[in-house]
């Protein structure tokens, strides 16, 4: 038994390390833990730990933290909400904000809390119907298990949400199913200046000084909903070595990618989009110039923008490592090589990677349309603002409700429309100059990256240049006011062909040729990936069993891990800071300056307090929000971001240098309640006076280790 | 012999191709033209082009077009000028310039012409002075040498350049003297939007419809300069097929690199530039949204970006076609296994490639803090403004000035002095708004890339954010008056040590930090580079003779070629377009906007008249301007582009797609005549009314392939 351990362990890397992995709630090692930590998690606690916990349906993690709805995530999770409550005359993401009473909580316009309530192993189900099919067959049968699947589950309830979640690229299929409230408020979220203190030169490291938190209410028949399950506060926090928890949502890994696939991504994928982003960030930093208007409209995307453009270096530094890429040469080398000893084995699972070797050359080739038509307009970077989203979406929407259920594209699903409907038709306000920089800058690239003479291109520009495209249509459409897109969302395909809208008019006439891009893609790109990605899955089932994790899927995920610092450049990295920290880095300069409620409450705090922290948990971006908590399920920290070297977390876990980095549970009431004079927030959390926890810090605790 | 040949042939890829090659005129292959087209060019016949060729000192090349010091180049070789003639008011840019008389003719702030009047061999002088040294001692021997050699060369006379050329990477040393002109004055300009017709989509794309053209004229003494070398005009123009010479400098090209250092350019440089590129052309665009002013001044820099951001992004995918790289890899292994069967040999060269690999590492360790801190501020780039760069040049000017010539950094020598002082002193605008912006960014970029705590950052910032910085310092120069700048470079070390001005306070903070790295860098790369690049050199003469061309320099070279179009996906390019070709491009809309000067000139036109052309000339970078002409030194061209396949040329040359794009030397004629009323200058070119060329198009003219 111990040397099959043992085996198991060397054969497979990404089981061997200390604290690694992204877990599933159904599949929890339990044992491990209890095997290094002494503590082994039951059912009742990891199903306490998962409806205690819940996920921002835009892209973070979040925790339940009283029974009255009560929410806690990052500032940066609701930095789109708090800007969309601001207006010229009234900047929330400057002066922070405080509801100081129930009714004094505002609706965030476009913002989902979801609850994972079960798990569903559908696997054979889905294998089942796909079984012997190939490209736009095999797509047509997936879209068509995915649609049942979820409806079957959802039924006529409009409070869940199902999801088919593909793990280990297809090589699993879970159902999950979720309770999403949909309406929510804020509560409480500092000013920006604490909450990005460091601003984009400190992202992603540590030592750290950021305050990054916000609380939002879940709402249900527009009452505050009744959470039962949800964590309790530990006002100490944990010390240094302790176990912690972090619970959440973490988006994306691509950790069982091939080598075929990681070559890719390291020598096209990430580089294209490096470029793209630091043209798109050059871009809104010359807009902010144009006044404060346009500062106060952009900056969450500025901020995003240059979250991604770290994040993308530090992963493509990763592949970029010789020393790296070995061992992710040598990992898939170890696997064929075990396949090999089994002639059926190495029948059955050998050409996949072939396979998916050539359709990264087939990706090559199509990446400049599909990207530019499709992905970046349609998906979440919004390339082209968010005004010509919302149109490509109604435009789409309204063709695909026409057709049965199983035959949409995914995002047109019965199951995904109601989500879809309340981006579209957000109330959120729309910038019209910021609109026209956005849609124009689009149009301008996908003329320089396509060409002039590409048809996709005459169809979307005419004889007009993109800037003259640009304004005249952001300036003739009526669809800035949600009313008009509600109106024309709930009439349907009627109403949007009978409209004249120049905006529509443009979505229309760009949709055909970023359609057919994408069923090129789809049919010949990501079938081929799916399909045979979960042959190696099975492959690596085979040979290794089931002791490894799926590569994250922004579903929800547990990891454990401990307090604990680092080792960077021969010096160690102590993992605590404190309140006395941030206020040596205060310049008063942009971004080190501390917000003046800070310098104003300084004799009142005790500046021993911890601030931020860190552990090794195994955690990735979508994590944001996520709360750190211990084996009581208490609430000891807000993880907020990675350090550099977690950068590398999408491609593999390094146990000596990767940490999650978050706000200490401390923190958050010292501050709530000595700075913010937040006390029915810090009573509701059921948290010691802050000075309890301020007067001791933990060991190991250090002003700065620079 | 023949044997010989074809084995020499074989060995070398370089030397195989036909047409191939950017020649010294001291090694041109005349013997090879002979061959192929049956025209053998004289030694007489070389020194005449030699001498009707010019270079401009920014980066361009021109050519003597009368004896009255009339200087022909491209529209973009002279935007600069044309911008900085410019005011509020008086956008020459836009309406283009026509001096009508030669009083009319205005002097260019910061224009050098250069004619190449002799070539030295001084291999033997340096390599001895070189020989057993290295890193810093290498450095230092290879400084005061080429202190020494040129400046024996300029002796006393002011209007001589002299430059010694590294040829081969170091293993050729050649002595280059020149005539400089620094009276220059614009002439003729088209407008911008038919000298750029097309813009950035249609940059590096033909069929083209450019009359990228401009005349300038060289002045001595307050008058035009007798110019007796000079090419004649060819009104027909050369037909398809026929031979074809370029004349010019170009830039760059790193075609003799080794694999490890082909492999850093593509892994590393290249992507590297491209982001840093794409977010200052994003940061150009948004300041122009500021309004006209904006615009106007940075409208040849924006132009400048993207172009450099096309032709790297055409350089990286020939670097990342797996095909293209093996052809580099295979090249390499022959020659190290010629080297391999001669003991003595492989004990004397192979290491260098080692040592080259080595230095590669070093160099990816030391890339970051070189670029940002020493070399874009400091270099062409001029990243963080033209304040900075100058005050940057003042501050190190008045440090290097009091040093022996042979110490100084190269910049500084006394025979490049006068150059560096007209640019430091120049009389151009300074846009306080732009320059702002340019240093606000450059210090956030150092910031960022370096990262708070670094020391050089703080030297730079103190506690102030790099915003503050920049607007600080524009607001309290004194350096945007050329006459201070005048009075600070006269009065040397004394008078900068004295000033008070920020701007040289900055740029005194942030030089210790800047010359270490640059002194870390030329020690432990740059000199490992040239001494082991010689030592491949050497090597490439011992196994294949001197049958090679060295890579491209800046100084000037000969290519030969034809008249010649390609096949692009299976279809034929023609290689002629014609003004009616113009015409249907048209659209109205920039950059598809022809001005009006050409709408209302289209009934006297001859539509037929063939516009641009091209050519299967070597050409690259910094052949701007190149007089393409025939075996009778006519002109029949003016080289201003490559097509896309061109863009690999810094790593190979594929005759079967790469080619040169020139306007034609009818069009120039017929534009002059019936579009711009220009008789004086096409009188003083010679060239027959522009109706005789027009009414019979060369065989092979065509409207537009597509």
């Amino acid at each position: 038994m111990k040397r099959l351990l043992l085996a198991l362990l060397l054969a497979s890397p990404l089981a061997g390390r200390a604290d690694e992995g992204m877990w599933t709630y159904d599949a929890f090692p339990s044992d491990r833990v209890a095997r290094k930590y002494g503590f082994d998690p039951s059912t009742a606690w990891l199903d306490r730990a998962r409806l205690a916990s819940a996920r921002l349906a835009r892209g973070c993690s979040a925790s339940f933290v009283s029974d009255g709805g009560l929410v806690m995530t990052n500032h940066h999770c609701v930095h789109e909400c708090v800007e969309e409550l601001s207006s010229a005359g009234k900047d929330l993401v400057a002066t922070g904000f405080l509801a100081r009473t129930g009714a004094d909580e505002l609706r965030c316009p476009a913002m989902q809390v979801d609850q994972l309530l079960r798990i569903t192993d559908v696997t054979k189900r889905v294998h089942g119907a796909l079984a012997g099919l190939q490209g736009a067959r095999f797509n047509a049968a997936l879209y068509a298990q995915k649609a049942a699947i979820e409806k079957e589950c959802q039924g006529t309830d409009p409070g869940l949400r199902c999801e088919l979640v593909e793990l280990y690229h297809g090589g699993v299929y879970s159902l999950y199913q979720y309770r999403r409230y949909d309406d929510v408020r804020l509560v409480f979220a500092p000013e920006f200046a604490i909450a990005f203190f460091g601003g984009d030169p400190d992202n992603f490291m540590f030592p750290r000084y950021d305050l990054d938190v916000a609380f939002i209410r879940v709402y249900q028949g527009g009452k505050p909903a009744r959470t039962a399950d949800h964590f309790t506060w530990s006002p100490a926090g944990a010390p240094a070595g302790a176990l912690t928890f972090v619970s959440g949502n973490p988006g994306k890994t691509e950790r069982l990618l091939t080598v075929a696939q990681l070559a890719y991504v390291r020598d096209h994928a990430l580089p294209d989009a490096l470029e793209r982003l630091a043209e798109e960030r050059g871009l809104l930093t010359g807009f902010q110039l144009t006044g404060p208007e346009a500062k106060r409209v952009s900056t969450s995307r500025l901020f995003y923008n240059e979250n991604s453009v770290k994040a993308r270096r530090g992963q493509l530094a990763a592949l970029r490592d010789p020393a790296f890429f070995a061992t992710k040469v040598a990992e898939e080398n170890k696997l064929r090589a075990a396949l090999r000893r089994d002639p059926a084995k190495a029948r059955k699972y050998l050409p996949a990677w072939d396979r998916i070797a050539a359709a990264q050359v087939r990706a090559l080739s199509l990446e400049i349309p599909y990207d530019w038509l499709e992905l970046l307009p349609s998906g979440r970077s919004r390339i082209g603002g968010d005004l010509f989203w919302m149109a490509r979406h109604l435009v789409r929407a309204a063709d695909e409700r026409r057709k049965p259920d199983g035959e949409r594209l995914k995002e047109y699903r019965d199951t995904a429309l109601p989500s879809l409907a309340d981006s579209v038709t957000s109330t959120a306000p729309i910038d019209a100059a910021y609109e026209t920089v956005r849609l124009g800058f689009w149009l301008e690239k996908v003329r320089e990256r396509l060409g002039t003479d590409h048809a996709a291109v005459k169809h979307a520009l005419g004889s007009a240049s993109p800037a003259e495209v640009a304004r005249k249509v952001v300036a003739g459409t009526a669809l800035r006011d949600p009313a008009v897109r509600k109106a024309l969302w709930e009439g349907g395909a009627a109403a949007v062909d009978a409209s004249k809208d120049p905006l529509l008019a443009l979505a229309r006439a760009a949709d055909a040729d970023a359609r057919a891009v994408r069923k090129q893609w789809e049919d010949e790109v990501d079938s081929v990936e799916i399909q045979n990605q979960a042959l190696i899955a099975q492959a690596r089932f085979a040979v290794y069993g089931r002791s490894i994790y799926p590569d994250a899927t922004f579903s929800p995920r547990l990891s454990y891990g401990q307090v604990k610092g680092w080792k960077q450049d021969g010096r160690e990295v102590a993992p605590f800071t404190t309140f006395a920290g941030a206020f040596e880095r205060h310049t008063g300069s942009e971004p080190y300056a501390l917000p003046k409620s800070w310098l104003d409450a300084k004799p009142r705090l005790d500046l021993a307090t911890p601030l931020d922290f860190v552990t090794d948990n195994d955690i990735i971006g979508g994590n944001s929000g996520s709360p750190v908590f211990d084996r009581d399920l208490r609430i000891v920290g807000l993880a907020f971001d990675g350090n550099l070297a977690s950068l590398g977390g999408d491609y593999g876990f390094d146990d000596s240098a990767n940490r999650a980095v978050a706000v200490h549970s401390s923190a958050i009431v010292h501050a709530l309640a000595r700075i913010y004079g937040a006390d029915r927030l810090v009573s509701e959390l059921g948290a010691a006076p802050a000075g309890a926890a301020g007067a001791a810090p933990p060991p190991g605790a250090t002003r700065s280790t620079k």
